[in-house]
């Protein structure tokens, strides 16, 4: 038959039909009531999912990294201190973020795949007394680990300390409550678990960060944009055809409902993790994020082999990034169901099985669908 | 009958349904030899739109002013002395742009409506020798007026200062060759010409303009995305859907031929700038880009009126910006053929009927016929 590749990617991710319908839409115009309707109810929707009442938010054109070089902007001043927790590629990013705009840079570091003990943060925080911020990861999506931010957020709650966190590939599938989690900068991006192509991010403040808004951005000026999207409007020309693609990505998650959604992915999560010990591979992270498996191959094999057979099947996965290169591999959960999930562990074990890893198909399935239907 | 809306605005344009198709089409992944292939091809495709063999360019997941930012920060430094030519809203923009980045910045106003006699930018230039960089839009799509940057870069090209053009309503309208013309950073966006959603923008450079550049941004750094896009990769996640749909209007825009592109464009602009004068009304700039008609309303009449019936008709125009809001009314030509224009024309003496300003009809539409088709 003919060939169908299917994403498995951790950002982007497969697009909706309904999304991509609205994607393929002729365009309206940014400064009309039609548009400016739109756009409210989208950020409307936007409070729901993040359970605020507050207005402080704003989207950004951009891809996710341009709303974290916004939170660095917006919020620090040059020579302000920060604790960037690194413990994988987007770890990293933030440190060279806070370095490039000019910010004192304390680095948690960790082993890659290891999540930050929080206890950690309480000590720097406390050796660091002129600390503004706490730059950190919901989920590394490097590495597919977990850090437990609302932990973090106990503690540098208590600290005049800003908690700035790319929940870039958890928005969308954790349940996140900035308010009540105590973060104070959130930041997401469009191509994860809200199924949009890249190219839209957001940006959520406290009343906290509010007071320390900077005026040193322009582009990605959180001032100028906040004062203009409250009433509907945007301080640039917006990605007009992404706004309204959120809004349809955001009913579907809202029609499921968040908490929903959040307890099917942690399912799919806990199924596929006993799933790939049942075929003797072991999950990389200590903490893994629910948003994605990210898997040691067995001894002897090379990830990326393992990689270019699931694609001959027709599955795309994506491989480890930076030092973890060839090392592991990724497999996302974002936007697929539980049933989805049984035709990339297939492709695993046909892939395992075709480069002589494993003798018999079927282990890992079966594991799968137990623990995903059966021990429910 | 059922409402039909049709969209004249200098940006966003119509999207050709070819697009459409494209922006509807499910996500590839960037980090493919699939996405790679397509976007080096999309390169090519964009130096054949420019007449240019060098790879001196690069894509930003941003709006138009995303790369007006880019420009301010990669090739000037803090303190660097720039000419900006202000003679509307977007020249303005530039204004802002280089004193945020705290660029020394003098300002060559001009009423706003008027093109910039490229002899007073020699004058600044004698007058301030440590200039570096001279700041320009081609079309000043506010006021509708083009500068006549050919000969602003003969005059540019014999001192030691980047000539820096802001064609984002002129790109994919005007062949624009930056090596004959003397440019040194050229700055395009999506939702004009290239009949796209906004969100993607395009930055070339020059030789001399290398020389330059800077580590000042990060997220707009034009040399970490060259590094990675003149291997078909670009530093941050890419507006995929976009790229994939830039190809197609280059294609688009190549197949019939950039200099025919042109030609049509201009026949458009002298039919509709004689139309409305048939009609009795002016031409608001003094030297009309070709991109767009901006036009005075009859004494008495307000120029949103004049919309707000042409909306009616199911014809959506711009108004004017900032200190001309009411003042005219603009009709895009771009993403529009010569037949397309009667709609938008036929629209505006109805309109003109109803508000009792025009006793018959049809004379502005047979002006325009006959220069359009008949002259030829």
């Amino acid at each position: 038959m003919f060939r169908k590749e299917r994403i498995f990617t951790p950002g982007p991710v497969e697009i909706p039909d309904s999304i991509r319908e609205v994607l393929s839409r002729q365009i309206v115009h940014h400064r009309t009531t039609e548009f400016k309707t739109t756009f409210l109810e989208t950020r409307e929707l936007f409070k729901q999912l993040i359970d605020c009442t507050s207005d402080n938010f704003v989207f950004f054109s951009s891809s996710g990294t341009g709303a974290m070089e916004a939170a660095v902007l917006n919020f620090f001043e040059e020579g302000d201190k920060v604790i960037a927790v690194v413990g994988g590629k987007f770890g990293e990013r933030w440190s060279e973020l806070a370095r490039k705009w000019k910010l004192q840079v304390v680095e948690l570091t960790l082993e890659w795949g290891k999540s930050v003990d929080p206890e950690r943060i309480k000590k720097l925080l406390k050796e660091n007394a002129d600390c503004k911020g706490v730059l950190i990861q919901a989920c590394e999506s490097s590495t597919g680990a977990f850090h437990n931010i609302k932990a973090v957020g106990e503690i540098t709650s208590s600290y005049d300390v800003l908690l700035v966190v790319d929940a870039i590939t958890a928005l969308g599938v954790y349940n996140i409550k900035p308010h009540s989690w105590n973060i104070d900068v959130l930041i997401g991006g469009s191509q994860k678990a809200f199924m949009l192509p890249p190219g839209l991010s957001m940006l959520w403040f406290s009343e906290k960060a509010q007071k320390t808004l900077t005026d040193r951005a322009y582009y990605f000026s959180v001032k100028e944009e906040l004062k203009k999207q409250k009433e509907g409007q945007t301080a640039w020309t917006p990605a007009i055809q992404l706004i309204l693609a959120f809004k349809e990505a955001l009913s579907l998650l809202l029609t499921k409902g968040i908490d929903k959604v959040e307890k099917e992915y942690r399912l799919i999560s806990t199924a596929m993790n006993k799933a790939v010990k049942a075929l003797g591979l072991s999950v990389f992270p200590e903490n893994p994020s629910i948003s994605l498996s990210a898997v040691l191959p067995p001894a002897g094999l090379n990830a990326d082999e393992i990689r270019r057979e699931m694609l001959n099947l027709g599955v795309r996965t994506a491989g480890g990034q930076g030092k973890l290169k060839g090392k592991i591999f990724r497999i996302s959960h974002m936007g697929m169901n539980i049933m989805d999930m049984v035709i990339a562990l297939s492709a695993l074990e046909v892939a395992l099985w075709r480069l002589g890893y494993l003798r018999e198909l079927g282990k890992g399935v079966r594991s799968y669908l137990e623990n995903a239907y059966q021990n429910q």
